[in-house]
């Protein structure tokens, strides 16, 4: 199984601090080594870096690691093959585009007998369950809304249906973002925490290292960073439930849409 | 104006000497500063890093000269921005999925008055004629063959159409690839030249700096280096002629389709 990193804040910020951690987890303190890559959102652009190799090995994820991207919205993934074999085009994050925007998707689990029929919009590229449910998400999305990006809670009702079927396939952990949204799905394991005002320090658990965010940030700041698994020891995650969906903007979850 | 580079081979090939001189065309010995981008295949899988500052200035671009991704198929572009901001979003080359593989495209030149309709299936994220112009394409041809992709013949027949359209409109010097097949149009300026054995050395115009081939290469190998302006001082550029289409596929032009 895969795991899962997604930061949503609502000033550009680097992630820095989280993937030094969660990078150590391509290989060093768990075993996903077989590929990973990272999507930043920057303004309408995207830009995603890729590796079939594991984290710990490659020269990409050492970019990563040293050169600080400011983004409102990133998604990292590592990958232990379940389906597909290991290879580039089978790397997670995925990017689309619909309705004139990048989107961006990454999943953590296992979906079988999973078939589903395109409209002809768009095809799965490599040979993985995850492209093939990412594919199946914008597909319906486009198909239920031809002219165009609808409101959030019509975006959000037509999510959650097709993401409940596609689902009842086995375990669709996911982030999904179209670099303004952040949709975090849980079916087994999903962890996120929002860090605001008053800031403090938080400390790795893949390895010995501590931030102190009070010296790093604004007032105003707020970030959320989800994980498949706590990246840090001194903080307060909040589990998602098995089933829920939450969309996050500008930093922090947002209830009742 | 921009500048374009590409590489077809028949065996996985790095580019790391010709995006040693082309690199330095992004602020050293000529003016592109408005950002950068390189495509490459590997299988099915393709990866493009992106960057909105210039080649010399860019961390990506230094991670890209030093290491050496093997690639049958590689676009670069280095930008002077003509239509669109100087945004992550407006860098080339773009990437789009069709008939379940992936495109890459850059393009060189201007395009005026030139609103094309879309079907519905995609649209041009930034605000560039270039990605305008490669969503067009696209468009067409997947109007034009709407069960998958078509032989090679009528493909080449179909851009052919397209392209001399858009061609209508301004300068569409562009490189577009599938990760089997090069395509090159040339509307005012582009060369190229096939390495092949007899293997010699080669000397970079922008910097002085050889390579001898003959040391680095097996008997049988080819490679296509195509770029707006020759690389190299000491060997025969083929300039295309205006309005001219080429393919190349392993490593060399292929005629008469």
């Amino acid at each position: 199984m895969c795991q899962l990193l997604g930061m949503n804040c609502n000033v550009p910020t680097d992630i820095c601090f989280s993937f030094e951690g969660f990078q150590l987890r391509g290989g060093v303190t768990d075993h996903h080594k077989d590929g990973w890559g990272i999507a930043f959102f920057e303004g309408r652009g995207c830009r995603v870096f890729l590796d079939a190799k594991a984290t710990i090995e490659s020269p990409v994820a050492e970019l990563v690691r040293r050169y600080p991207i400011h983004s409102k919205n990133v998604i990292a993934h590592i990958r232990k093959a379940t389906q597909g074999r290991v290879a580039l085009e089978n790397c997670h994050p995925f990017k689309r585009e619909l309705w004139g925007g990048y989107w961006v998707f990454a999943h953590n689990g296992n979906l079988e007998d999973f078939q589903p029929a395109f409209s002809g919009s768009l095809r799965p590229v490599g040979d993985t369950d995850s492209e093939c449910a990412f594919c199946c998400l914008l597909d319906r999305l486009r198909l239920a809304f031809p002219n165009g990006s609808p409101a959030i809670a019509d975006l959000s009702a037509a999510l959650r249906t097709v993401t409940a079927e596609i689902a009842g396939h086995g375990l669709f952990n996911f982030l999904l973002s179209n670099g303004e949204w952040m949709f975090a799905h849980c079916s087994d394991r999903l962890h996120y925490l929002t860090r605001q005002s008053p800031f403090r320090e938080a400390h790795l658990i893949d390895q010995d290292m501590t931030v102190d965010f009070s010296a790093v940030t604004r007032p105003d700041d707020k970030v959320t960073v989800i994980a498949s698994v706590p990246l840090t020891d001194n903080e307060t995650w909040t589990a998602m439930h098995p089933g829920e969906l939450l969309l996050f903007r500008e930093g922090e979850a947002v209830f009742g849409i």
